[in-house]
């Protein structure tokens, strides 16, 4: 089995560091991944620019483009030989609910999935998370399972896992993703020269994050695993969409 | 009503200039868009940098940013009064299939509708398109219909409109995304100083476009509109994964 | 005549507008600026990507790149015909004493000047100046001056305009640069998330800006005209350092 | 003596290691460099946006900027200790003749030399130079001569090492700068999307490459060293400018 790790923390960070340690006694692992921090850059894909890659001394192929580059280009031809599946991260903090919709790491392993491989995103909780051998030890559980029974090819993951110690993890859950309130407000500001600035504010609190869902999952210990979709048709709408169009404007 | 407008393209393109213009007959419109082309940012948000938003002549807000950043701004608090929906466009070429995953112009949308409003994307067919006007008016009805018939909150509405003369519209169908097989293989080409660079390679052919896909809405001279959902769990999967992660490793 | 014109404030600011609008009258007018502010970006070129340039709907060309970049492209291939000289600016802000190291502005003059054309960067002094229309006279002026008696192709001008109404400039003066104080501290600050950011300090304060320093003729509201060149050998250290280099190590 | 090391081809570059490597014996070594690769860079400073500086784990510093950031934030509070002098190199290729202009490497040298300390820049030659040993022995011995023979505060050298073993050099040589012919010309090309690019085209060839010239120097064996000055006004040319100005615009 060829495994292809990449990441949105940048091919320098600790988590794909981990992850790729963890791996390589059981898969071939091939690293393509950012040459620096692209967190939030979600599945944006570079077209009106060049892209260079780098070969560093420990095998890790860095590219100057984001975490959906980078995979892409590993899987429609850099890598000599294709891999069978995606690892994305360890992603430094959690990917939980909405947050999922701006995350590189899950990103990354979406652009897999995407090209046709199964893929599994993972990513460590808190703020400045400590517990990456936690999280290798998950990766490498999840990884073994794969292998003793296999996944489907359309199978992308989502795994969070809390920041603990190994023995501390609860175990595994299924889950949906949660929901948060919206945003807080934009930070205004002003540059040492006197000019307005803003700043993205802080995510919302967390709205729908009761039993079932990822926050709950991370909540009480566990690890959550959720099962993400390709296809974003909102199929339960079409007909009422269809009557819709339908009206007169003017009633 | 108030509708804030935004797009990928950057605020002097063509698309968003001629939907702004159109719009404003029906409603209050702001615009806040990125100040140059951002198409391919897909949902890519800005935390680690600060914005800065500059008023144009024309009243156009533009803001060095991703169209992500562009509407959390201007919803979180740049705009004095908070608009009610978001129109993102018109694009200059489709966002059909698996394309939405990547667009600036769907992610915009998508933000809107993240940030508790009604939201369109809006985008015109083929590679140089034309046709402003045709989308421009197509963006009219819709808006024209929210306004006789109200939709709910969480409506996202994808909607890409033929290049051609309004009066050959065949009329508008409700539709779910198609799919594309794989994309082809990356591009290896070498600067003019002798190293090696990457291009990304073209979308794939389309595989999944037969009757009820917005491909095939398009192909036929319809506009294409297809609800979008914001939540990525794949439900119909929750419980197969709950067996999965119960296995024993080695079987 | 054929004049490029370039600037460092993007092909957008007011400057720029107000330069070329200018000097139409008196001679072929091409310009070729960044698309975006690009302030200190001194000489910076851009090697590693490609540019490219849009012709826009008034016949201004803008690139993805630096002033810089903009007067190379323009000098090497880019223009039909090739320009005569190169007027950089108007500059929002004065390019004096030390500042002109870092200057986008006096940079696209200097690549003029060094690709084989007499080039004249021009600027209006003040934190927000007001007075285009006086640096624009200015221009003309000097471009008049310059068609009735050419200057040396080899020259390289550096032009600090006061910011006050035509009527109230004394003058012009051949000045030399002055220079500053060191700069001050870096300001250490953090970001909403609580990380640590450095913003560069501002110039230090006026050192030697007596008479015949360009500091001095704006203080006394003169145009200020300073001789630059590009050779930066020093000369008059080539002997000193022969018997320094000479010396034992160990002495 | 405290000596601060930059470069402008990042801070993993083989250059800055070996020279870092190099001097630690001889003095205390503070390393604030590129996060990434910077050549062409020039003077630019960031005045418009924040930095930031994360220590590694082998106590260098990084910085999302450039050379003179890099400089710039280190000589003005980022570093407990303030330097005593700066290095900057080891380049990855020549800074020869008009090419010091847009170099990062000599960038960050002058910036040092600029906030008020004496500043080397150290170049080894050549496309893909190998020879780093050579180089860093040439910087030790400076070093160790500056140690010696203290150099004035104003002092600014840019060396030029060839590319060969130690044993091949021929000795030192004070030299000026020499000049190149105008640049080659732009190379015109499209993307795979059948855009247009451009790149900047080839220096052009040696001009002015005769006995003396830093040219010279390297392609007879001998390590250039030549003496840079800050100040770029042209006094030759202060008193014909001065009856230029005072000259009638109409003849």
């Amino acid at each position: 089995m060829h495994i292809l790790i990449s990441n949105d923390d940048g091919y320098l960070a600790q988590g794909i560091n981990a992850l790729a340690a963890a791996l390589q006694p059981y898969a071939q692992v091939s690293v393509v991944a950012p040459d620096k921090n692209r967190s939030a850059a979600s599945n944006s894909l570079t077209l009106d620019m060049p892209l260079r890659a780098t070969t560093c001394e420990n095998g890790f192929v860095r590219v100057d483009g984001t975490p959906t580059d980078c995979v892409h280009l590993a899987i429609t031809g850099l890598l000599e030989n294709e891999p069978d599946m995606v690892f994305a991260g360890i992603n430094h903090g959690a990917n939980l609910g909405d947050d999922v919709l701006y995350s590189g790491t899950v990103a990354a392993a979406t652009e897999g999935r995407f090209l046709g491989l199964p893929a599994v995103a993972i990513s460590l909780t808190g703020s400045d998370p400590k517990h990456f051998d936690t999280a290798a030890h998950v990766a490498v559980n999840l990884l073994r399972k794969i292998q003793a029974h296999p996944l489907p090819e359309d199978t992308l993951l989502n795994v969070n896992v809390p920041d603990v110690p190994l023995d501390e993890l609860k175990g595994y859950q299924s889950t949906r993703l949660g929901q948060r309130h919206k945003a807080e407000a934009v930070i205004r500001s002003s540059d040492p020269r006197g000019h307005v600035i803003y700043w993205v504010g802080p995510p919302g609190s967390e709205q729908d994050a009761g039993p079932g869902t990822d926050f709950d999952a991370i909540r009480n210990g566990y690890v959550s695993v959720t099962p993400l979709q390709l296809d974003l048709t909102r199929y339960d709408r079409l007909d009422s969409l269809r009557d819709w169009l339908a009206m007169e404007t003017m009633p």
